[in-house]
């Protein structure tokens, strides 16, 4: 993947997404001793960053293909990203969730049009169903994370914020499947100017910096976060930019992402979901690693049950 | 007032506050068959617009005044504006607040910097304390919202949105003691291209639908509503700015607040507190009012207890 692949998903993609604002906050930075630049995607149509990497995916297929629709497995944000990308292209969208799945995340898909699949609650089941659609209707599955063209697509709100902010020393993110760090980090090699990504993962679902040690991918044993967007494994086509690109990865208690979640929702009066808490609460727990530096921090998702807050 | 009070004060204050940016939405556009520009004091420091006519209230006084001190009763908002304005300009700053206060609204005006003076939770306590301090210790009183140099303050939320967004046919802002709503209109006669400015009250607290109905200041019989910050009354100096420039008020019921503070929350991922919803309430409201009109909404502020959501 070269710089010229990004810079062209960017051109691709523009129209169908918002460029969010970067967003900055004098208390916070004097909490954390740092300067930090906020890349809101929690303000980016259907309210995450994966509306980037679903809208590129689609746009890369042939008419053939994009006749036939696309389909996924994802209960949460790439469920809304693939299934409002496609809308927004006139592509079908066939979504699997699991019978387990709440009514909010059904509701959205249906809101934007896709149709839903389900099948029993585990991986097995979803990608049997996803691929049986696949094989039957010759519609084409997208991976949420490990897929060359949803990578590329993750990387460009890095793109946007190197581009306000060239001179960062640091990009924290989340990391779950491994979409997102893996192009944030190919887009700071290339636009950035020795800028270090690093990544930020609950205690409880460590399997990048695990995968990080070992030089192979880690499964997480438990999901037991609250971090919900940050429960699955990484995968073979981003595993490796990751092990070329990252410098490290960060990892921070349930009580540490509540506590920074808090923070952002009180001083900075913005929604965000507990899965980009955890980026801004690794700042906050090597603050000599970041003292007086310029950090950027990707505010992955905004979309929360108010119903359920852990405040 | 003219047209120059307002350029000037907007440039005295201007590198004591932030600008704000102004959001919008297409899917709460959609919703409310309007074009709609959401004017963010909620990203105001300290998180409202009070901190607007807090610091020009300073400002405008002499040096021997300022060495003195300022003090005011307010257990919201302005209590927080007047004490961060009084710390950036070096100036003490009494708040008289009742023994009822929350904690949390003590915390934030003692991290300030503020003395809070404690009385008893009636009205005439709390202007007799103020009353105290001004005769004994030469403190001046800067009411929260009845005061020329506070309306005027106020207005340059309104001079920024219109000079971004010159051609609104609507603005829409909640009223509570009047400070807002009388510095708005006099803002959107001055610049606003026959832009109308429209007031918006819960039911429960209609005291300014009522005031201008008869002419003559009306008081509020109960404060039974979650906008807590529209329990306070008018006054003498900003009546007669909103009789006269003030195109009608709108009322929305408790339901329909908390609907529309959901709203926000959830589609534009901003943390408004309930009087602010108050104003998209309004514009809900009367959809016939508004259809296919530009129309400005000054979110008021984003301080609110986490702990005690209406959802």
């Amino acid at each position: 993947m070269q710089k010229e692949d990004l810079v062209q998903c960017h051109n691709r993609i523009a129209p169908y997404i918002h460029r969010t604002p970067v967003l900055t906050s004098r208390l916070i930075d004097k909490m954390a001793g740092a300067e930090l630049f906020f890349k809101c995607e929690n303000f980016q149509r259907m309210g995450a960053y994966k509306m980037r990497g679903a809208t590129n995916a689609i746009l890369q297929l042939s008419e053939g293909q994009r006749s036939k629709g696309v389909v996924t497995h994802s209960s949460g944000n790439f469920a809304q990203a693939l299934t409002l990308a496609a809308k927004s292209l006139g592509v079908k969208a066939f979504i699997v969730m699991p019978t387990s799945a709440p009514r909010v995340k059904k509701d959205a898909v249906l809101e934007y049009g896709g149709k839903i699949i389900e099948c029993e609650p585990t991986l097995e089941a979803r990608k049997a169903a996803a691929l049986k659609i696949e094989a039957e209707m010759g519609t084409t599955f997208i991976h949420p994370s490990n897929s060359v063209n949803v990578i590329i697509g993750q990387g460009t709100a890095c793109m946007e914020l190197l581009e306000e902010h060239p001179d960062l020393d640091f990009i924290v993110v989340p990391v779950g499947g491994g979409g997102l760090i893996a192009g944030t980090a190919l887009a700071a090699h290339y636009f950035g100017n020795k800028c270090k990504v690093i990544g930020s993962e609950p205690f409880a679902v460590d399997d990048a910096y695990r995968s990080l040690q070992s030089g192979k991918i880690e499964l997480n044993k438990t999901t037991d976060t609250i971090a919900d967007g940050l429960k699955t494994n990484l995968g073979d086509k981003n595993f490796p930019l990751i092990r070329k690109y990252v410098n490290s990865i960060i990892r921070v208690t349930e009580e540490e992402i509540v506590e920074a979640m808090r923070l952002i929702w009180e001083r900075m009066k913005i929604i965000i979901e507990p899965s980009s808490a955890v980026a801004f609460a690794a700042v906050l727990n090597e603050k000599d690693k970041f003292k007086n530096k310029k950090v950027g921090i990707i505010i992955s998702g905004g979309n929360v049950d108010l119903k359920k807050l852990p405040f």
